[in-house]
């Protein structure tokens, strides 16, 4: 028999499933609709559906354990906690995913499953010093301080989603104001949308994109086609991001910050802007020195493989 | 003889140096002006005739080691980087002060040596994830992260006087806006007052202030006797402070943030509607759990035991 890890990316409209073996291959993955305004049950019933077909397909694999990545996991208690985005309240996966399939289960915040698959596998397997920023339904961010994973206290560092970038900027469900989520996420691109629609209502880009459903491929086919809205949208998103991404800098001074996630398929359309505006923001002993760059690795990639290193580490 | 080595904490206006034993006891401490406008061979010849003096004085002590705990000190490198408040430029420290007074160096960043204070010898000896907020002429911060003094790549880490709390706000000598520093520091402080003045020309207590020269222990009086444009002025630099720590603690998720340096002495005068406003700027899960204390260790301390700490562990 051979051993695979189930590695689950949960997301706010998706979720990303894989099985791993211990070389870090991954033997299968695909993904399902997370329905984060439906109970957990519903979610996990539905994984068990695809999880037993994986194995009476393959019979010559063994389960031996679930990592799971999801947006404001616990790591040591192994509770999602009322995440922003899914409607599950306090969630104890750890226990559900351990009682249903019997097997070790280990949980980390999906941007924190993102680093580790980004340090174990990807682009930052020499870093000691870096944040991988996750651009999705939200932003959410891994970081690295002097080569371990940063949890902090209460297993809550890395909120990059939710740093202030205004303070009395847009209000994020999270209560707070201006945070860079609000900004820079599937999330914020939507109301930066409906504000650009209501400056520019003759603006034919503009006006052809619905706010409910903004495919990111949209805007990247429209700003290589030289729509100036479409340029424009991105240029005041990376902006925004490039104020958010030298504040971290300024306290952690990291390698780089590695963009990962939905949206980081712009690619430079949105990077490109996001680095000139940086050097506008950060002080003079780090101007030049805080790489931006985009993950090496498949969507999905990064969080499956680093939600599987919990347990095969 | 008994060995001792000389701890140092350059500030930008004064400089404490103490003679500290293997057991952390200080067996002399004094301080001399810094004179950051005049060349820093100035400031070691000053410093050397302090030296000598205690070594004359003292013929059963023998100096081992220098430690230095300095604005935009880089650890690796041993040179002080062009530090804003001081007029130095690029000093390489390490060697000048073991060129002259042949035994080993180490430099810190001065924040960094007040934090290794507070771990080694004040209240984060329990502590694995905190900050500490040095309050004088500027604003420093040194950070734990996962037990571990946190350098980043460059040693440029923990730069919270740096973080912008205001996209457009007060222009700082580091070329951005909106640095904390320029808000909550001597410095910043002065600002505050200036504008504070022109708003409301005929309160008592703000004419009798002279922005060039305001001591903390004058604001400290006002207050304890109930002066409400004194007390607006702390409210107005707490809340600066508190959205500062609320998004530091958003990366970070530390225990506690440590307030030290010579505006600490405000005690709750000042922390007290820090801790206040912090609660409003908190994310849900983080509220009720970040500590904002005032350093136990005596104003120049920490930074001298910090800064011996590089030689003695």
């Amino acid at each position: 028999m051979k051993k695979v890890v189930l590695g689950i990316d949960i997301g706010g409209t998706n979720t990303v499933y894989g099985f791993v073996g211990q070389d870090g291959n991954i033997v299968h993955s695909d993904e399902i609709p997370t329905h984060g305004n439906k109970p957990v049950d519903n979610f996990i019933n539905r994984l068990g559906e695809k999880l037993d077909s994986f194995l009476t397909d393959n019979s010559d694999f063994k389960l031996c354990g679930i990592g799971v990545g999801a947006p404001n996991a616990n790591h040591f208690t192994g509770i999602i906690q009322d995440p922003p985005n899914l409607s599950w309240g306090d969630v104890d996966i750890v226990t559900l995913l351990h009682e249903k399939f019997n097997c070790d289960v280990s949980l980390t915040n999906d941007a924190n499953a993102a680093a580790l698959g980004e340090r174990n596998y990807g682009i930052a397997s020499d870093m000691n010093d870096f944040v991988v920023i996750t651009l999705g339904t939200g932003l959410g961010s891994g970081i690295f301080t002097g080569g371990l994973l940063l949890y902090g206290t209460n297993s809550l560092a890395g909120e990059m989603g939710h740093l202030s970038i205004a303070k009395n900027g847009r209000a994020c469900n999270c209560g707070l104001k201006g945070c860079l989520e609000m900004y820079v996420s599937a999330k914020g691109i939507k109301e930066t949308v409906i504000e650009f629609q209501k400056v520019n209502p003759d603006d034919d880009f503009l006006s052809s994109l619905e706010p409910d459903f903004i495919d990111g491929k949209m805007i990247d086919c429209a700003i290589d086609d030289g729509i100036k809205s479409a340029i424009s949208l991105y240029e005041f998103t990376a902006d925004k991001l490039a104020y958010g991404i030298a504040q971290v800098a300024t306290i952690l001074s990291p390698e780089a910050f590695i963009i990962y996630g939905g949206y980081s398929q712009a690619g430079d359309r949105l990077l490109g802007p996001t680095r000139i505006a940086l050097e506008t923001y950060l002080m003079d002993n780090l101007k030049g020195k805080i790489k931006v760059l985009q993950s090496g690795l498949p969507t999905g990639q990064a969080g499956i493989l680093g939600a599987v290193s919990l347990l095969w580490k």
